[in-house]
């Protein structure tokens, strides 16, 4: 089978689910695992998406991905809380830190969890939302200890890796902010596909292994490395937000900031919650908040045909659209499932009858 | 006189304080700020330092500077606080909202205060550094009610102004890492500069009135406007990140963010401070600092005569010059203090009496 599919995104969640389950993983977290993957694929970033089950089963069969284990409290206060992952699932950690972020904000305002040592958290914007839903504002800080492929400023060795921040807000009577950035220019995958294809990148995405700018896609994996964003500019400015994301999820949260001795390839996560409610009557900060939604909306666009947009919007008409028509699932991912299942021991049969279910596009 | 002065510091802070206090403040007032401001100029930033005085001279007698009014307290809990500025002097109630945070993160591990309604805060930096001399992590968000410059992703038209933010930790056995930048590319000043030196801008800082790159300097000044963080490339990570500052600093504090109605140039003000020992036991966190520190700079440099270093170096490499060497004061900077005393109703034998004690440069 090598065609793209429009995929019916329960049944992709149900098969996701039941190969993590096949490779050791407990039936809810599976679930809850695949959901936050299949999510992924719905909002159009599909790196983060169900392409991630053969990885999750290598770093299960690996012991980088601790089945059935919970975060356990390292310290606690009414405010924070400090929690090790054991390597558990990193969707479930992230829920968890978020989830407890926001129960804390509700009496204090502000409320500080860090979580280390988790696999792979998904997408940022996934907690943003979460923690809208509980009404709160929410700051998301990731660093992953493996392949520091973004050289600091003025320096030309990775030192850093891509380092996302995410930061959202409820908006009275309309859909969340939700901003999620890698605070590198570009993430690596958005160079690797150019090399794949052939093709240059963009001026100040990217230099060599001799510190110098280059469009040559392929000086990335030859010793070069990724610009910070802001680029050949005002790289100063994404380094800065690099080294503060990575001491944010690192160093706050014990598990350890970038380093050339942290091999292994895992997530620390750090969550500050503030419930706007607690600081002004009358839910004024999100009504605030929707009417300077609506003031930046209101600039001319700079292309006729397209409009102003909030960070958020993209990703929720794509998924919008996604539930309606069927979720693009491209013939390479179906492959790596196919795979992931084999790896897993599942039976072959469980990809097939999803195929056979699912309308090509 | 039209050269450029050595100052002594103190006698800077001196005069400084001598006309804030003819233009009306109280001796109290008019010494902390004329100590940030004469702090700015050290560390290099002299578009913070004392070229100010003549405009808040003016502020004061235009009532957007309130002299001698404290913040007061609109709401507050355990772990935030929320106050009124009043539109007073902005360093001196930025200060007292770092402390506060500060004090309450000592019992909390992580606190809010936000102060809406005070005038220029100053240098972001001075903030981070006084935060982390309590010990404190912290982030500081200021948004700018006036003359939005920078247009929204897709825009044409300025809506947010350069919305700051600064973060910093203290590092074991070292100075702080403090992060001080705009939300934009560049500030709006260094544009200035090269429109009034002819020369062009480089491509990615601003667009033209029609929403197109250009390296024109004066198309900023006709309806053009400035790029968010990340230019022409990844603008859209800029953008984001400048609408969260100006959310966290203007609508969490009540003072609001940037809109079509907002005409008054004052400024909100959003501290959050963490105190990492509630987090971890024996400084690991700040300890970790000085680590990830040390493996930074480690990066072979780019260019040879060139070495890596922490946000924050290179302003304290200044100051540590201009306190042993003295104060670089421009001829135009001292033009400036003379007309603000004059305006203030100050002797001008204020002026020149320091004057004809610092050594011409």
């Amino acid at each position: 089978m090598s065609v793209d599919l429009l995929a019916r995104p329960r049944a992709l969640e149900d098969l996701a689910a039941k190969i993590l389950v096949a490779a050791g993983a407990n039936a809810d977290e599976a679930t809850a695992v695949a959901r936050y993957l299949v999510m992924s694929d719905l909002v159009g970033h599909g790196s983060h998406g169900v392409l991630r089950v053969k990885q999750y089963v290598e770093q299960i069969q690996k012991g980088e991905i601790v089945c059935r284990v919970e975060p356990v409290v390292v310290s606690e206060g009414q405010g924070f809380a400090v929690l090790e992952g054991g390597l558990g699932f990193g969707q479930i950690g992230a829920e968890h830190a978020t989830r407890l972020a926001c129960a804390k904000a509700k009496t204090q305002a502000i409320a500080l969890v860090a979580l280390r040592n988790i696999a792979h958290v998904g997408r940022l914007g996934d907690w943003v939302e979460l923690a809208a839903e509980q009404g709160c504002v929410s700051f998301h800080f990731v660093n992953t200890l493996s392949m520091p492929r973004v050289a600091p400023w003025g320096g030309r060795e990775g030192r850093l890796s891509t380092n996302p921040l995410a930061w959202g807000m409820p908006v009275a009577g309309g859909a969340p902010i939700i901003v999620d950035l890698t605070t590198s220019v570009v993430a690596e995958g958005k160079v690797r596909l150019n090399r794949d294809a052939g093709k240059p990148v963009p001026e100040g995405w990217i230099v060599d292994r001799e510190g110098k700018s280059t469009t040559d896609a392929k000086a990335l994996y030859d010793g070069g490395s990724l610009l910070p964003l802001g680029g050949l500019e005002a790289g100063h400015k994404g380094y800065a937000l690099s080294l503060m994301v990575d001491l944010m999820a690192g160093a706050i949260s014990g598990g350890g900031a970038s380093g050339a001795d942290r091999k292994i390839n895992c997530n620390n996560f750090t969550v500050i919650a503030i419930d706007p409610t607690l600081l002004a009557a009358d839910d004024w900060i999100v009504t605030e908040a929707a009417r300077f939604s609506a003031w930046l909306k209101s600039a001319t666009p700079a292309k006729a045909d397209k409009s102003v947009l909030m960070p958020g919007d993209v990703e929720r008409n794509t998924r919008a659209r996604q539930q309606r028509e069927g979720l693009l699932l491209s013939a390479g991912a179906i492959k790596t499932l196919t795979d992931a299942a084999a790896l897993a021991g599942a039976p072959v049969k469980l990809v097939e009858d999803f195929i056979s279910a699912t309308p090509p596009n």
